[in-house]
């Protein structure tokens, strides 16, 4: 397997396995290191807000959480040495967040949203990686940043 | 209506109008201007880690974001001079997080969870809460602080 | 006096008046609405880790509040209906941070660094900055995220 | 030398050698991994906005960021294996904050200010610390967050 089939690989296996992702319909549509990208559409259980029709803070909280993990997921996998399929489950399974900002900076209004996250600090140990969330028109909803364990 | 009697009222209605906390298994059981508190069951829908079989770290920022804005929420009721409905309605619909922190101490692992807020900083405008989720054995999964327009 | 104006004056007076910007050295090189500026050059003074020879992380965390601070009162001066300088002095001077995020991605080396900060999300009441820190030479030292009141 | 020994070593290298440090008059008090202690007086260069004369943000961020350091510094130190002088200055060396969260909650104004640092998560590689900011009477400041490398 090359690297573009082992990041193939984990999102099918995590567009299927991740129980909660599948409860809110998120969907990895891009795990690359340089950017990484979930998209999920409006659906009424995500309301947060029944005045406005707007999506949980929860929902955002989650989804940015998730495409940061997706994109520091693909820089570990990006710096292995060998493509050895026990020690990319074991890494990616002790993979964890240590901590996530969320900034909430328009109502989540929209059909669909895509979330999507870039590695602004790398390291061997710790990676640090920016989100934002936009809707289908392009309106700026969140801001995010997570810290992730990697090594 | 007296305050005991409309933060019954408005727990009632979150409880029961809120979707996603719905979705998720959020029961707000103490919402007070001192401490409230929101808790939840375990279901396999709340995993994020299938290796780990671990709540998703958006279940945790969920929870923390949404007792943060029921305790802000109180304390915007708390210091109502008057207790208009349509005005507690009208106030209430229009808070929102402008930002909200997470950390992650240990896996969310458990039966049951409870998350815990209090106010920290307390304006016309802007509270800040702190929020704590624990399991059933008292175990420390996770702190949050939530930064709330309130005025 | 215009907008323009008002700008140039609290700029000056800020440079003046402020001891904690003088005691690290710290000049605002532009105050604006769309995107905000401070300089200041390397001196021993803001050491953090004698081995390494970098700046204190309290000196990267100062100048992006600081910077956050500048962009803020600049939307609060451009938002002005009037340029009635006792409202303006008696609006900066209830100004303050209300929670500041820090994120170090390298070491502060360097001779000169540069601090930017542009409004991510404005209101009348609150308004959150996104910052960023860089050397002479382009290196990127930190990100910053404040949130303000300014109402 | 025995464990205490090593901390009364490197609180008296830190309290004489971190110039930034010296420059805002920063003591360490109190380094021990259960609580770390700072403190420090009032001096007119610390201030942050001459009409209210209270502390500038960035003093209270740097505060916050030294003391968390200095108790996930005496966690790394309690938690090695040998007391080996070179393997001690080589990891407090390296020790670096990856992000730091200031919330402000009241005006920094009195006569002296401590600072204290709990670690909240423990790690081989991260820890987190939670940091309090109070004065002399007991008014409560500002709360910190910080995530460091300690691995």
């Amino acid at each position: 397997m090359n690297k573009h089939q082992v990041l193939e690989q984990v999102t099918t296996l995590w567009n299927t396995h991740i129980a909660f992702n599948q409860l809110l319909g998120f969907t990895i549509t891009r795990m690359d290191p340089q950017e990484s990208e979930i998209r999920f559409a409006w659906k009424d259980e995500l309301m947060g807000n029944p005045v406005q029709e707007i999506l949980h803070g929860g929902v955002i909280a989650s989804v940015l959480d998730m495409v940061g993990g997706v994109v520091a997921a693909a820089n570990i996998i990006e710096n292995l040495p060998q493509l050895d399929e026990s020690i990319i489950h074991e890494k990616l399974s002790r993979m964890s967040t240590i901590d996530l900002r969320t900034d909430f900076l328009r109502p989540g209004r929209g059909n669909e949203f895509i979330a999507t996250a870039r590695i602004i600090r790398k390291g061997s140990k710790v990676a640090v990686a920016r989100m934002e969330l936009h809707n289908e028109k392009g309106t700026h909803i969140a801001f995010g940043t997570g810290t992730y364990i990697v090594g």
